[in-house]
Order: C-alpha cells, then sequence, then structure tokens
C-alpha cells in the first residue's frame, strides 16, 4: 500500500477560504486552550509579539487570507494551503517566495495529543507568528533560495537548518531558556521538556553543527540549538548555504544519541 | 511545515507509462537481484507463483500498464500510479473497485536498505504477484468494500486487517514457516527476521485479535499472524467487517508490545 493518511487537505474555495465543521472548530479551540498558557510562560518574546499582531481567532480554524493579510503587512509573506504532503522542491519553492506552505486539515479529537503529520494547528498556531518578525522571515526565506539552488541530495541536509532553528530552536531572555521554534509552540509536552527538564543537550547556533546533527521527527528531540542574539539569523540569510552544505556533508553526520530500535528495512 | 518527502509522484503519460532515468532503473534492478534470492527461499507459494505469472522485468521498473494487463487476466484487478500520500477513503475506495494503488517513485540510492515511505519496488514486486491470487484479491476488494462502509474513526481500525495479512502475513508450508506479504517481500531485512529468527510472537489469524493488535510501520514487527489455510481468507471476504470492528472497538485495543520511546505530542 501506498504511505496513507485518514486526513485529506481541505480545498479552499477560490477566496482562499476552507469550510470547517464546527466540531472542526472545537477542535482548535480546545488546541488552543490547551496550549495558550505553557505558550506564554515558555515561549520566547518574538514568538509572543507576532501572536499577538496576529490576532488569530481562538474559537475557530483562522483562515489563511486573514492570516496573510497581517503576515503581509509585516514582513511580506503570506500562508497557503498544501497537500498533506508536499515535495521539498515545492516547500523550497514556496519559501522563496515568501510563501509559508500550510498542511489545511486539523486532527481529529482522538489524536488531540499526538499526530504524526502536522496539521493547521500546527502551521497557524506554532509557524506564523514567528513569520511576522522580519529575522525569522529573512532567515526562512533564505532557506527557501538555497533549496532552489540545491540538488535532491542536499534537500535533507538543508531541511536540518530549518528544523532545529524554525521548528524547534531555543534562546534565552534575561538567563532564562526560551523556546523560539513552532514545533514547540504547538506541542503540550515537548514545550517542557525542551525549557524545564534539563534532560536535552543544549548547543550552540552553528551552521554547520546544524547540518551535521541527524534528527527524528516522532520523539522528543534529545538535542536544541540556542540562538542566543536573533540577528545571528540575519547573518545566517546573507551566507552561501550551500557553501555550508557542501562542507558539512565532507565532514559527515555526527553520531545519532536518541534511542535507536531495530528499523526495518523496506 | 507540512510533512515533506524528497519523493514526488511520478506522472504517467497518457497511455500511463512513466519514464523513468536509467539510475532509477538501475536502482530496480539492484533491489531485485539483491532480495530474489531470500525471497526464492522465505517466501510462500501464493507469492512465488503470482511472480512467475507476472514475469516482470528485472532490470528496469515495471510499467503499470503491463502489471495490469497481467492481473487482469487472473482476476481482474489492474495497478495505477497514486499520489505519494494518499487518503485512507481513496485507498479503500481504489481496492473496492480491483485497483491497486501504487506509489510510482523509486527510492534514491542512498535509501537502499531503508525507507518509510513505500516505493515502486515495495509496490509492485511486494504487493502485486499476491494480486493474482484469487484469494487474496478477493480478500483486498472485501476490505476495500468495507472501507466504503467505514466512518472515518473506523479506518486505522480496518487497516490492521490488511497490515497483518497483505503486508505481514505468514503461513507454513510443510510445516516449515514462511511469508506472504508484501512488506516482507520487498524487505531485505525482515524476511529473515520473520520466518528464521524466531524473535517475533506468532498469533493464529483471528481477524478480531487482528483489528485489536497495534503495529508501527518503522520497526520490524514483533507479531506476526500465521494464516494456515488460504481459505480463511475466502471466509473473511464473506463477512461483515463493520461488524467485526464494532466488536473489536468495544474491547479495545492490546497493549503495545513494542518498545517504546517518548513520543511526542505535536
Ligand atoms: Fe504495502
Ligand atoms: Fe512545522
Amino acid at each position: 500500500m501506498p504511505k496513507s493518511t485518514k486526513y485529506v487537505a481541505k480545498i479552499p474555495n477560490e477566496q482562499g477560504f476552507i469550510d470547517y465543521t464546527p466540531e472542526e472548530d472545537a477542535v482548535w479551540s480546545d488546541l488552543y486552550a490547551a496550549q495558550i498558557d505553557a505558550v506564554e510562560a515558555h515561549m520566547a518574546r518574538p514568538y509572543l509579539d507576532g501572536l499577538k499582531k496576529l490576532n488569530m481567532p481562538q474559537s475557530k480554524v483562522p483562515q489563511c487570507p486573514d492570516i496573510s493579510e497581517a503576515l503581509t503587512r509585516e514582513t511580506g509573506w503570506k500562508v497557503q494551503p498544501v497537500p498533506a504532503l508536499i515535495g521539498f522542491d515545492k516547500f523550497y519553492g514556496m519559501l522563496a517566495d515568501r510563501t509559508f506552505p500550510a498542511a489545511s486539515f486539523i486532527r481529529s479529537r482522538e489524536d488531540f495529543d499526538y499526530i504524526e503529520e502536522p496539521d493547521i494547528f500546527h502551521e497557524i498556531f506554532g509557524h506564523t507568528p514567528l513569520l511576522t518578525d522580519p529575522r525569522f522571515a529573512e532567515f526562512s526565506n533564505a532557506i527557501g533560495k538555497a533549496g532552489l539552488k540545491a540538488e535532491k541530495k542536499d534537500f535533507s541536509w538543508l531541511i536540518r537548518l530549518y528544523w532545529f532553528t524554525i521548528e524547534f530552536g531555543l534562546t534565552r531572555e534575561n538567563g532564562e531558556l526560551k523556546a523560539l521554534g513552532s514545533g514547540l509552540a504547538s506541542s503540550k509536552t515537548e514545550l517542557p521538556h525542551a525549557v524545564l527538564s534539563n534532560e536535552p543537550t543544549l548547543r550552540a547556533f552553528d551552521i554547520e553543527d546544524i547540518l551535521r546533527t541527524p534528527y527524528r521527527i516522532d520523539i522528543h528531540q534529545p538535542i536544541y540549538f540556542v540562538i542566543e542574539d536573533m540577528d545571528e539569523l540575519f547573518a545566517a540569510a546573507d551566507r552561501d548555504l550551500m557553501v555550508d552544505i557542501k562542507a558539512a556533508q565532507a565532514k559527515g553526520l555526527f553520531a545519532l544519541v536518541y534511542p535507536t530500535v531495530e528499523k526495518k528495512a523496506s
């Protein structure tokens, strides 16, 4: 069987709006309510400022055109629904075009606490606040542009730079560890794991180290990178990331630190 | 970010043929060569008979119309390329229509030994031989028809019946354990794990038990079900599977037996 999912992308109408059912709106509302206190306690300033600027609805699934209007005003970005699985070439191409590709379905209640595929709660609640910040907007765009120049075999290298910053980056505010990444903003269990548990290894933001660090999508990250100064992202956006990728490839991946199970070869 | 992959579905031309590059044909050829000896040693008769009937090319990626021609002759089935991720509703709908949905891309050489998403080697080499057998063809069709009647919340229950038979079923021939499932036929490491290692738990084919058994896609299965007599599949195809699903749901899932890692909630 091909990879299958019970989730199907929602197709927007000609104005870009999507019809969500009352139950889907209720799931959004409950996800928002379940997450907002931890987010206010542990997410970093750039995220929280963005969340305020977007002023998204709390009791129903936000619509991409509404979020896009605010994003465009702030940084020239927009957000656009895509199928539940997209190719890296499309992903990078859209970032290069300052368009954030968003899965459009929302998880069902039985997947309230865990869903493997990113859903619109992750995409909108998790991602769009940071895209109101010029440093994250520029950095995301730079990754997209690098992706346009990359070959297929480089895609899985470049994505690690996205993963350890936009998805799972940390920072510090007045000495206190705070979360930046969207994957933390939208995760009930990983947010406290990342900033409170003292379990993960914290490493300094370094592009080559990030490119060489393997990750798994289905477990709490055992390693996070700490971006002490957001202007490092501007600096990173000015680099030739393909040169960094070649350098990382020459040195090779770091050893895995996560628990391994007997993986199958299919 | 939405779920992303470096693999993009190949689009067939109007005659249903797909252009594979010489390198892609070479990957097929090497996968076939790497797997055929173990398959001949450990796969069951129905699979091996099917493989012979299909007479698929060994040195280039087979084309769906060619495979379909043989399948149609044997059991009225055909095989059709689909996107890399499809909804369960589409999956069941196609099975109900005696059409096997096949991912159309082939893995790259760096994923030679392990790829999370099923590729066309798994689909054609793994799946299509069994579809020449009327018992597997009928049983697959019955699962599709049940899926048409199922609600969304039942999809993940019904799929377990497919998983533990078509994908990972075992049988016995002259007292010797043999593999039936396509996920075993296409896996270099899981085939010997399943039939030779004595590590897995073997259970008797029982629809309710199967429906209640959780699985993970990314590890070698710790539990297999043994179909002693293929006619059990004909009998299963005559059942009202929705009644079985309701019964299984009432009793609930069995406890997990596989190693767990700290799963994230996203
Ligand atoms: Fe399969
Ligand atoms: Fe994301």
